[in-house]
């Protein structure tokens, strides 16, 4: 399987990552980092890089997408950005699976491949997607015919894990669990809105929401 | 707190960008990654590069260091590197915290920093780990007095969780979390060789130590 990972300024380092690691633990995909421009790309912290080893140009197919998400407003510029968008309806075309982790949903959504498609996001994000013709669900990992949607950031471990096992197998998908030796333990129980306190959740929202009215300015 | 996490050619990415974004997360963190030469670091999958922003003469001191691990049998380059296990020594006399994820451990035991420490790794680096002169143990995060490892690739999330909430309250862990939306549910329950069926462990066992044998190309 060819994966193609779509990077931008801005982006959330593990919503790629994630992903990312747990393919190559098949020892059997090949993954390419793709962005508009080949070369480094802003974290969303301002704190480090990630690097794109292939520009749009040099992808022109891949049998799984990845659309990674950010820290908002920073999906405002792919999403606003139609060379971005016709890059993602052109490979979503040859893809067997196209795929988004955390408000990366958003990018699809103006690429308009989510029109009428049940799909998830981060969770402070869930009313941008309704609003972009959506209709979001609130589960880790939703799938619907060949779009495969992530809720927030580390979502993307438990996605990935998925697509490995609907493509080579349980026994492998066991397999790549055992390697990343993905067995959780959170310190909390507060990883969703529906378990967090609800004053946490509120208070995070409308952080999220200030940062969301922003414009991008990486 | 001033974080410097260590890279180098042959890294785990997950390793380092789990516990890069949730340090992120807590939005006061400064994060640095830093290598014996900046510039672009290989993966150990030999498909893409993460990004050291400092060399090691330019970052002297840490409130926390991170050594993340690697595919075997990469740990052998900066284990066998004086210049590395110098400043990994030197960064340790100045931090708060001195951690390891994954087979991270094993190039922190190659500076002398777990003698008769309680630690963890990846699953199958324990004998590895105990013959370096540390005391493995099976938890997904060891902590004796400011040393701090954590088990294989995705346990760096969970490690990270447990310094944001021991530095910053459980509330800022709490809200981290929520953050990163992290809940996770694994499709199977086979992330540690305690859960995984014997057979599988057996063989992924015998394939790492096909490669811990070989000698790093990176």
């Amino acid at each position: 399987m060819k994966v193609a990972i779509m990077l931008f300024d801005g982006i959330t380092a593990l919503d790629a990552i994630g992903p990312y690691d747990v393919f190559a633990a098949t020892l059997q995909w090949e993954v390419k980092f793709v962005a508009k421009q080949k070369g480094l790309v802003k974290l969303d912290s301002n704190m480090g890089y990630l690097h794109a080893d292939y520009d749009f140009s040099e992808v022109t197919s891949a049998d799984i997408l990845v659309v990674p998400g950010c820290s908002p407003p920073h999906y405002k510029t792919p999403m606003n950005d139609e060379e971005t968008l016709a890059w993602i309806r052109r490979i979503h075309e040859t893809s067997k699976w196209t795929t988004s982790v955390c408000n990366g949903s958003l990018i699809l959504s103006a690429a308009g491949l989510l029109n009428g498609v049940v799909a998830t996001s981060h969770w402070g994000s869930f009313d941008l997607l309704a609003s972009l013709g959506a209709i979001p669900t609130e589960e880790r990992v939703v799938r619907q015919e060949k779009i495969v949607t992530a809720a927030g950031v580390s979502s993307g471990i438990d996605m990935a894990l998925q697509l490995v096992a609907w493509e080579l197998g349980e026994q492998m998908g066991q397999a790549v669990q055992l390697i990343l030796e993905y067995d959780p333990k959170p310190p909390f129980d507060t990883g969703s809105p529906q378990k967090a306190p609800a004053q946490l959740v509120e208070q995070i929202r409308a952080m999220l929401q200030a940062f969301a009215e922003k414009e991008p300015s990486m």
